[in-house]
């Protein structure tokens, strides 16, 4: 069982309009660690839970409802009281919109006080969780652990015990700057990507880590940079590192990188994608490579895996992958590759 | 010009459906003491304007629009900085299904440190604000006060501010539970609605006030509880409630009674009227009657009017009175009352 | 065949919201004459089609493929060249909004210049039209007649050409006051029904004709306005009237009574029908009563069936009737009359 | 656990408007049995699970995320291949209009060569099911054992194998006309539903079972017939009956009577519910039974709470039970029978 | 008037999203040879017919609303008794998600046991329907023919009868693998197309025919095959293909040739089409063809048409060609070829 | 203030469907001089107002809503009586579909004996809206000129008082061939735009004026022209061009030019727009580049600043510019020009 944990926000989306000319909003359940565990499940057929904190009114079973829909495992959910009008304790929210050609994708958070935020070390029994065997994998990232003080104590918590059970560590670095806007910006947030580094096996992006942003992003940076990274951090096994270029908010290109225990790999993944949602296909990358690699899978076949995933992903509303595990193999066999259909 | 002080929420409604089983969500602007200022300005043709708080981002905004589209005054929003997040400060939101038969009306609310709350007596110059002498009619209520300490402080320096420049001041000891779920219940409201209660010259409503709830709700009940109210407050001009029977969730009656100088009136409103969303109807009750006393309509007549704007705000969905003037004065004419036309 | 002279108009809906704030609309084509030729294609099978006229634009056709959606034959329809801005000729709108309650329907018409209004009596060959045997009901009504000075010489034409022809008339004196406004009100439009009633052979409805209004609306007095009538008109063969009592938006009985070559009939209906949409039901009532009456049903069961085919009318959005014609049967059946299911 | 074996169909929406007149479809999954287990887990709690079978193509696994999304586990789904045409094997569905009025509710099923109709004897494994002795209830009914030849003994192995290992069987001898239509009606439906009840524990209805349809609907005339009904099957512990009175297609009263090991019980349930969608509400009742009945509640507190589950259900669309646990207990409340609130 | 004899399919669409992520459906109704007289009628203008078989049920209907709703003739239209569960005999279906970049189209058939699929020889008299003179053009296609045994014997008694009538017959030998899943794949639908061609006047496509697939698609290589056709079926008067490339999901080009009476043609077409539903196009593209051939178009401006047909098909949602016959001859003018406007 | 003279009209949109296919409509409030006053007041955060005529129906009203939603005031509207038909006067509608790749956007015009173009120059007392001072920039332009004799002897006098008041002026020369159509087409549009230059001191395009139809269309082309224009009409200070290419309905290059006071600018804008709507984008210019001007920007960024407001406004529905000012400033930036973010 892949196991990961994180924020899981309800993701308010007014189509094709921006946000303050909204008419009427569809939704969905989101946020970078769990999206992860929603595409193991949901499209690669993995067993995946998730932990996670909500608030235990109609709008956190409205959530509960849609993990559930995508087969991810909610018994570790940890509900939270509600006080009545979200001053203590809140379900999570945001809004975004898609973008559009020359008009870029944004996103309103409203996570202030969430459920996620405001859990402690003392919640969950890590050691418990881990002992049993069944946990294969367990995934987090600097999201989650950057909601707050005790969000970092917990991810380091979780980790730790992890580690300890010998359960595969990964690690997604990402950094939203609004969580660190009063603390501190991205050298904060790499001090705290810095902490919990050491205790993964796998890493998902090289920044903000050992530098607030990544010195270069081309392939050759990329590969230097993971080189570093893997000297300050020795005990990882895996670094892997999506590679997107914008174009428009309506055309990127996607590919990947990773090194492996010393050797490094670049899959061409796709070009001139069309995009009609960007927001969670980085995660559908990571979901398409862990698939791929827990299923032995060769290391740029693996890449090319998460890529399609991405590619894929890029083409529905939302940020789910909502395809089918056939459409993201098909789509990454090998003559598909650097070519648009 | 009538001026509310208010919180104005986003309010988000998911059709027919629960709130838990939502399938995408619809949206309104609204909340108590700027319902009042919106039916004024939408429906009945007076000018109006509303003192508030929001937080300035793509929400915000969207709020904006929604406010100006009823040709409210939007001059008087304390527009706050947004933190990126919304743990400082966050636009207010609420979920609310309308209910059907017997399944009941539900709201969650989440306007946890919300900007209305936030604000603080020398966010406004309030003297400045009503010397021009443009302000004819100034109202606010328990829901703003309720929301925080310091909200409590703006109510009370705006009603105080708005007696001594001799503009006519109402309000409505409107009580919300979740409000005060951690500070004292409805005793507590009912203390900082007496405290308030003495710079009014119309209340709408006698409960919680002297009593944290109201000993009775018979008309006869309703008409000693007014007189009491009078002799505790002997600056009052006017008491007007709303007198609701809820059959089912898809079926009320409404009527109104007044207390004016020492006389009582009733009007006999309208029976078993089919709701499709009640939410608003008792803001549209109040805003029919300041129009017409406004106006220069007898009480009873006034009365009517504010039942008939309830009657059809229920007939709508939303929160607003959508439909005209005309067709308000339609139905309060005296031979539509008391029958199901 | 049955064939209906008519103005067929773009109806947009607003849902379950007033016109003034809708926020979209749905759309059905629909006119009173029109409804007839429609429900008796549609829900009892029988060929027909309808004489009008549109103007050769996007719109234009979009009402064409409602109509033939219908199966009502368009092959009679006159088609007027768009002068790109409607200004000489236009095709014919109005919006409705269904009411709810104690909140009563209401519609904005925009049917001036309209196509149909525009028709003069040299644009159909009227006796060719008749003369081939295949027409053997033509309807038409006050509606289409009260459009301007020259629908009004098209429907007398028409009328005079189909008895001249042996093919059977109805009119029905439907009034909108709307078309009346600045030409002489419900008087001249019985001056203009009486001027055309002595071409029918039956008659939907007895006023404005012989009175501006109908002097009762009882039972009792509607059989006894058909008796006046028909000394007016000795020609008549039939007089046929639904009787619709309103106790709501929301709710409303629907009998009928018909006048048969001397014997009166009465139809006991339905009672407390849920109204959805009452637009069209009356039409829906007559196409129930014709189809019914050529098929050889007896005199009360005709009047059922058109009873069955109204209540089921205002059951659905929109004008049309919708169901299917065993629906219609089913409800008809006598132990169905006047109770509840 | 609590086990129900059915068939789950995809059911279209056509809104308000007539199948036939259908401009879009919403949908969801549903099917008699499998909504007893999908109510248990989704509204009450409690943990459950579903015997069915689908075709591995896109419907199907939407048919899963559907399942999935009410808590309901899906690991004991029989997944069957695709022919790529529905030729061999199709996942059911079926096309509803709920009604309106006097407008009676519809449906068209389209589930002729469904999975489940193919199931035979040989796919599960029953001994092993239920042999772990998680399976506390299990659940199945007439419209599955009714769909075919091989669903019969498909039903009939699981009754009886679940019996053998000491798990509470209940059974629905449910009777749809359309499955018997060729196969001899409601008498044959009979014939099986007494070769199966012999396996029961729990009988949910009385009919058709000792006769082809119910001798009398009147409480007397029920528990008469749930007496004798008892002599037949003396292994039976509990007779449960839902009792409906339809006033219109939007007017229903629901109460329900039980006979327990010789004791006869009679809830009030509801008058006047306004119905938005009736579909599901028989299983609704059935699952707020069963869960007041596994939570100890006595016979007549769970007979309400079954009742106040079917009317709650009738309040939203579709078939699914989507209010919370706490709805129903709010509405079973003694002070809530009996009287509209 | 134009024939055509296929299978009309509703198709159900889930708009932007996956068909296993569906949310809600819209629906139209399709079939590639009825494809054909749609657009005849619809687009262009010509009176056109089908021959198909429906089910007698509320989807049949609905099926047939859409088909009158396009002008097209239904009385030919053979009604099937309803089973009550669509066992024997169903209204056939299909699922059908559109495509984006990346994303191919995909479609989930659900036709297994359609009525037209049951059609036998003896349920029309072709004689007699051809003998009239008023068919001018009959056509089908190998979907329809490959629906079973029966409808390709039903195929061929039409094309034969039409071809000893004296009307023009054509065939497009269009392959569905999923027909031919367990009947032997495309070798056999090539022999049965051998079999039928020998019937038409015009060939819609070259493959299969001689070869399962098409031995080349190049310009030069579908010249040669097309001369190596009309040796092998010598009566054929034309041969018309549409040569379509496949960039994405979301951009195709789409250009075209054919051989007459021994010459051949080629038309540019369109570049860099952008594609929102490709479904339909190549049927819209025949239809432009068979227009302007009987409007005595030359040949290389026929196939500007079908090409500019197809190009505006794939600018539409659906598989009807929605705009109207000023759009394509505006499109198709000379001065628009081969430049993206 | 900035004050617009123009028609507002309701705007119905199909979405991605052709007008002759819709199925359902949006809707907005357009018109061309209107949305420059529209866009400068919701995006830029100017004060703005209108002048125009709208009927005192429901559909006024609604206009009337979503005029006041964008922060246009609404105080200076004529309202005309309804006559209940809209024989006399009328709201003006539109119809318009967006266009997709090679199918090309369309409208309908519904617009004869609108109220505007009934206003007289007896309406408005021009003179006394402008001395007060509160007016700095009047705009009014050839679509409102254009309606009618009296809408141009409006839009003089208007021009005129403003000049006398020394208010700035600006005029759009903007043609539309619906209204000339029966009135010498662009020739007498050219001849009324030259009466109405002479008292403007911007420009916004530069034909038809001196002649019919621009001589051409590259930026020398335009350069040339706009310096033949000034000779002209020598009171001008500004005259400032949007020069658009169209690659497809989906894609256009949109740069800018400008003469001022004898010195000639271009921007570069951008090239490759991906466009979902294209209506609006032209005024969004104007608005951006008054903005700009307004404010001090230097000639290039005030034309950059437009040409990002155009840009933004053809990626999102409807003819409003639905971004926020923040959004154009971030695009305009110079590094954002001449690519494809």
């Amino acid at each position: 069982m892949f196991l990961s944990l994180g924020e899981i926000m309800l993701r308010f989306c007014p189509g094709d309009r921006p946000l303050r000319a909204a008419t009427q909003f569809t939704f969905s359940e989101g946020g970078g660690e769990y999206n992860v565990a929603r595409a193991l499940s949901r499209c690669f057929g993995h067993k995946s839970g998730v932990v996670t904190s909500l608030v235990d009114n109609e709008l956190g079973h409205l959530v509960r409802h849609l993990v559930e829909g995508s087969g991810v495992d909610t018994s570790n959910i940890l509900w939270q009281d509600f006080d009545g009008i979200g001053k203590e304790v809140r379900n999570p929210l945001y809004f975004a919109e898609r973008g559009f050609g020359y008009r870029s994708p944004k996103a309103v958070m409203d996570r202030g006080h969430s459920a996620p935020s405001q859990m402690s070390v003392k919640d969950v029994d890590w050691k418990m969780l881990f002992e049993g065997g069944e946990v294969k994998w367990f995934h987090t990232g600097g999201i989650f652990a950057g909601l707050s003080e005790s969000s970092a104590e917990v991810a380091e918590a979780a980790m730790s015990a992890a580690r300890d059970a010998g359960v595969h560590v990964s690690y997604d670095p990402n950094f939203r700057s609004s969580l660190w806007h009063s603390r501190g910006g991205s050298s904060s947030a790499a001090e705290l990507n810095r902490k919990l580094a050491i205790y993964a096996d796998t890493l998902f992006g090289v920044a903000p880590l050992l530098h607030p942003s990544p010195p270069s992003s081309t392939p050759d940076g990329i590969s230097a940079l993971m080189h570093e990274t893997t000297l300050a951090f020795p005990q990882l096994k895996a670094i892997v590192v999506g590679r997107r270029t914008v174009h428009s908010a309506s055309s990127h290109d996607y590919a990947a990188s990773s090194w492996l225990n010393g050797e490094i790999f670049h899959a061409e993944g796709y070009q001139r994608i069309d995009v009609l949602d960007r927001i969670g296909s980085g995660d559908a990358f990571a979901a398409g490579y862990i698939s791929s690699t827990i299923e032995g899978l060769d290391p740029i076949k693996s890449l090319q895996m998460g890529c399609a995933a991405a590619a894929l992903t890029m083409s529905t509303p939302g940020d789910a992958v909502l395809v089918s595990r056939q459409d993201v193999e098909q789509l990454a066999q090998p003559n598909q590759l650097g070519e648009v259909r």
